[in-house]
């Protein structure tokens, strides 16, 4: 299916993730639920704790040289030793989105060193941007992030340092929902 | 109403703005229909002929220097002598959304001048930029201009000028529906 491709997180209590955490780094949290389903395509939401919607989409700072750089190390999602993994999603102040486009990536790239910092944990990390601000969603972003469990204390670390970025001070919610299945 | 505002552009027999012609520069046109209406926000949709939904957001190319250019000169939707407008839905190719962030802009930006051309009609013409691509849309942007009918041949020169651009070469579909209402 060709992006953007609509993407739904279902919390509840079916699906193949169970949902070990829930944490908010930022404003509030989201109700707990014991497991974790993700659906693909436009199909009826089921019965569920709390759904969250995206789509995949272009991006939206990433130079070639660094699309380049990603592509020849990410790993795909799916992979049977990546049995942890967490979702975050993530809103953004008003005053960042009304910001120029020039000045947004900036932060993101040359003070934050976003993606510099996410390339020192590929291929451990496999990574997906979900994009939801255009959809009247109460998050902008939702991130998703699968490991090795072998790989979780390096995924703390990541979170770490992305939050000690100029970045982050630009994030008005963030919640972190670790999540684990069976291998 | 914060950003992201829902907007739809609903054709059908009611609506403040009658509907000139349609045309389709490029791909599949709209059926043809005798009035516009535009509604904000969450709303029903009412029985339409078609229904093309976008947001307003945030811009993802516009540099500050040139959003303070585009600031000091553009004028708001709504002016009473403003009673011709187009709304012109686009849709680009595939392969545009695949190139990465900073060539899109060079593209857009330096190479076809998109935001110098356009500042040359301003403040005779009076735009909004609606994003839909991440909404599962038959199109990626809705644009809407409005503008005076003394000014219209210079809207139709503006139209020539960003058709003859390489941006232009990305575009997939284009339909161009005219209208006006009574000053």
């Amino acid at each position: 299916m060709p992006a953007p491709l609509p993407i739904a997180f279902l919390a509840g209590t079916a699906g193949p993730w169970r949902i070990d955490r829930i944490e908010a780094p930022r404003g509030p949290t989201l109700p707990s639920a014991e497991r974790l389903a993700v659906q693909e395509g436009d199909r009826a939401a089921t019965l569920a704790a709390w759904c969250l919607r995206g789509v995949t989409s272009n991006l939206r700072y990433t130079t070639g040289p660094e699309q380049r750089s990603l592509a020849a190390v990410q790993p795909g999602l799916g992979r049977p030793e990546a049995t942890r993994a967490a979702l975050i999603p993530i809103r953004k102040t008003a005053s960042w989105w009304e910001l120029p486009q020039d000045t947004r990536r900036t932060v993101l790239g040359e003070t934050s060193r976003h993606v510099a910092i996410g390339l020192e944990y590929l291929p451990a990390i496999a990574r997906q941007l979900i994009h939801c601000r255009d959809l009247h969603e109460p998050f902008d972003f939702l991130t998703w992030f699968e490991f090795a469990p072998a790989d979780a204390p390096r995924f703390d670390a990541l979170l770490v340092r992305l939050r000690a970025t100029e970045e982050w001070t630009h994030d008005e919610r963030e919640v972190e929902i670790r999540r684990s299945r069976d291998a």
